[in-house]
């Protein structure tokens, strides 16, 4: 079973509660920066042991200190609450 | 000290060994595919320990059971001896 799209207002009031977050080409999105490869890394493999327990992976990149994350529900066909409950995990982390 | 920037003429004679790797956009790359998450990120890991112990770090991307590869010497400002070695290390990890 998907979970539902979320509408523009459901983003907009959720966005409000995962600072550093923002909507961009329809995938939710946030660049996070490190002191180096290693802290980068360590977050990156937090968020993959959460990501294969939510049954929920991200598309990242990363390069150095930086990770960028791309965010949306495949299945669904675009945005909805695991990928917030995956961004919040990640605020959590990264702290 | 930075490496030494290869030759198209090594680079061309070089790539003879890293077999699913190309010269794409004036870097190394090569696009992975594993059977799932887990696998890609385990591939990720291992190299993550290679990358700082070698001090050299690649740009990469992952979604899913997909790995996608950059590599360059930013210090040098090209494709160098170090990217190579990464790449062949690579491939023995991902083999």
């Amino acid at each position: 079973m998907s979970a539902n799209v979320l509408s523009t207002a459901e983003i907009t009031q959720c966005l409000t509660q995962i600072p550093g977050w923002d909507v961009k080409d329809g995938k939710l999105q946030r660049q996070f920066q490190f002191d180096d490869f290693v802290t980068a890394f360590g977050f990156m493999s937090s968020m993959a042991i959460v990501s294969e327990s939510m049954g929920h992976h991200p598309e990242w990149f990363n390069v150095y200190n930086k990770v960028i994350v791309d965010l949306t529900s495949h299945d669904a066909g675009g945005i909805t609450q695991k990928d917030f409950d995956w961004a919040k995990q990640a605020n959590k982390i990264a702290a």
